[in-house]
């Protein structure tokens, strides 16, 4: 059923996600390094590892580019060739694909990849406006759309057209936030009424507060090598069996469909094909879930269900812990956070946590193959990868 | 003496680069494309390129991040998997040696490299800000360094410890801006005197207006293959047969030594040591001259010329047209441009062209291996590749 590992993840780290007061991007990425060592004490950081790639989106946060020797520099990783690859967030979606690319090209052993975004010390119009640098600018930003409002065509297309519900997004939310609970490193560790959820305020219709993640400053990191190799550092490696990405539009005005991500479907094929598994066989998922509408349209382009029910979906509780694909177990951007350019190396850390047993009181049971789907602004980008237990 | 093929390089193309009035950098990037494909009529751009990892340094000064699939839409190479890697000035030097990963891995067959970047709509002040992003925030940005001055205390510790001189310096624009004037792409095509230089405005003592790279619009890209497959698309490839990357602290205040760029030394190193050839091998080669400094110092880390020794190098004639070693043979940074995002593949286009006889008027006759050397920022990160013609 399930293909040939394509390269194995010795290790994970996650900063306390959160609002991280008085620290600088690059101490919260020493922090998601500092727990991947201590997990894999085997690891040798500055013998093993010579290649360090990272997904960071918005240079404006803290005033600082060329990211890749800045954060190896911090976690001394030097004088490893350091990457940043920026795909708004799938960011680090992106950096994991390329850690694969390096380690099967023959010309690394061990990379570290990763991600991270300290956002939270920045006013929210100035979060906004530097987030909003993920779309289109003449023909987007200039007129004044902002990601709540693109998503929130998204999710009027959704329910004109499928009869999708506030409450249902709404679902999403609660689902989300009662993971969230149970993830110590989450940013907000609340759970939400879907009352509560409904009446938040409107940020753009009918997206409401409780519909959006979170602006959320952390960072997280994974090391990984040829699967060849893994026993010698860990008994229990991950392997990742398949990689999928592609790209669409950068303006979802040049799009026919706002329904779908076509980006995200495409991604997700390669993925699936590569790693020789169906949409059945998942028994763990992150999505991305920047807002509720997202993690329904990530139902349909998944393949978990048919196009048009991702709201009967959430509704009917398939995607709870207990259900039959748990999605987001670790919270989602919704409740765990968003630091952007962390996102995509923080959903495969909570996949490699399951499928090692490590997820304490959110683990799924026995749960055998993962998938982590990471979107970059309105769907330009999107990354899949499927995660199978060593 | 020269290794195995990595990679070949089938095509490349170039924007005119200048002050490009009322177009976008994507639109820039397009153009470089387009030159591209008409240069490999056998290339078919929608049904070939899979994948495009383009270089793209600063979201500000367009208002734009997201660049990779940005610019894939605007070229139409959608749904390619699109990347946007960033290392300050060697933004596409690193996209190379991913396209090198991309190819090598197996996932892909044909890739599409380049870089971008539209600068001069902004302000000098504002560039200068955007440009500082590349150094260290806290302790470097923050205390008023800025790029020239940076430069300029590496150019001060040479001339302290080797006795290079301002004249040496100046050497390296008359001999740059030689070259551009041969170059129908260089944004300034006009030669320069040496008093001209040595009396141009201080910028940063000892660095004068003539010192510095140019602030230039521009757009670069490569179209790489399998070298068993290059055959199909073009009698006259270049293999890539080198490729080095390292990274070093990301403030100049961290490092031993002001005179070496430790990155490039090791990125030389590992580029060499893949090609099997040594320094003096190379037929032609572009440096990251973003200073005149710069080129001296790299002369020195590439091997071409003893450490101490690269004032004496440019006094001597060797880096000329007609020397023994032609450096920048397109004008380099400093009269060519720095559009920064795509100076990494515009060398390697220069390379490509004189390795292919396109080189018109600055040919280097019988040039058979090339290497291009692109710095990021202060030398934090660097790369080296070696090419060979096909």
């Amino acid at each position: 059923m399930s293909g040939k590992p394509l390269v194995s993840i010795l290790s994970a780290g996650l900063s306390k996600f959160g609002k991280r007061k008085g620290v600088y991007g690059r101490e919260l990425f020493v922090e998601a390094v500092t727990e991947a060592f201590e997990r894999c004490p085997k690891l040798d950081p500055k013998k093993d590892i010579r290649a360090v790639i990272i997904g960071h989106m918005g240079e404006s946060f803290e005033h600082q580019g060329h990211t890749g020797p800045t954060l190896a520099d911090w976690a001394g990783l030097l004088p490893s060739a350091a990457i940043r690859t920026e795909a708004a967030c799938s960011s680090s979606g992106v950096a994991l694909r390329i850690g694969i690319f390096a380690l099967l090209s023959g010309l690394y052993d061990i990379v570290l990849v990763g991600g991270v975004e300290k956002m939270t010390h920045r006013t929210t119009p100035d979060v906004t406006e530097f987030l909003a640098m993920a779309s289109d600018y003449p023909f987007e930003q200039w007129h004044g759309l902002t990601f709540p409002s693109l998503y929130a065509l998204m999710a009027t297309a959704h329910m004109h057209k499928y009869g999708t519900t506030e409450e249902q997004m709404a679902m999403v939310a609660v689902k989300n936030h009662h993971n969230g609970a149970l993830n110590p490193k989450a940013h907000i560790r609340r759970e939400v009424s879907l009352e509560k959820a409904l009446n938040s305020r409107m940020i753009a219709w009918p997206l409401k507060l409780y519909d959006c993640s979170l602006i959320t400053d952390g960072a997280s990191c994974l090391v990984l090598t040829k699967p060849e190799l893994a026993k010698k550092f860990t008994d229990t490696p991950v392997h990742i069996i398949g990689s999928g990405q592609a790209s669409d539009t950068i303006g979802l005005y040049e799009r026919q469909n706002f329904t779908t991500l076509k980006a995200a479907k495409l991604a997700a094929k390669e993925a699936y094909k590569m790693a020789g598994v169906k949409p059945d066989d998942i028994d763990v998922a992150e999505a991305h879930d920047c807002f509720t509408i997202a993690e329904i349209i990530a139902y349909e382009d998944l393949g978990f269900c048919q196009q048009g029910k991702g709201g009967k979906m959430i509704e009917n509780g398939t995607t709870t812990l207990e259900g039959k694909i748990p999605v987001n177990t670790s919270g989602g951007l919704k409740s765990k956070g968003h630091p952007v350019g962390a996102t995509g190396t923080a959903q495969a850390c909570e996949i490699f946590l399951q499928l090692t047993e490590q997820a304490e009181k959110r683990q799924v049971k026995g749960a055998d193959i993962g998938l982590a789907h990471n979107v970059g602004g309105s769907g330009a980008t999107a990354t899949v990868h499927i995660f199978r237990r060593g």
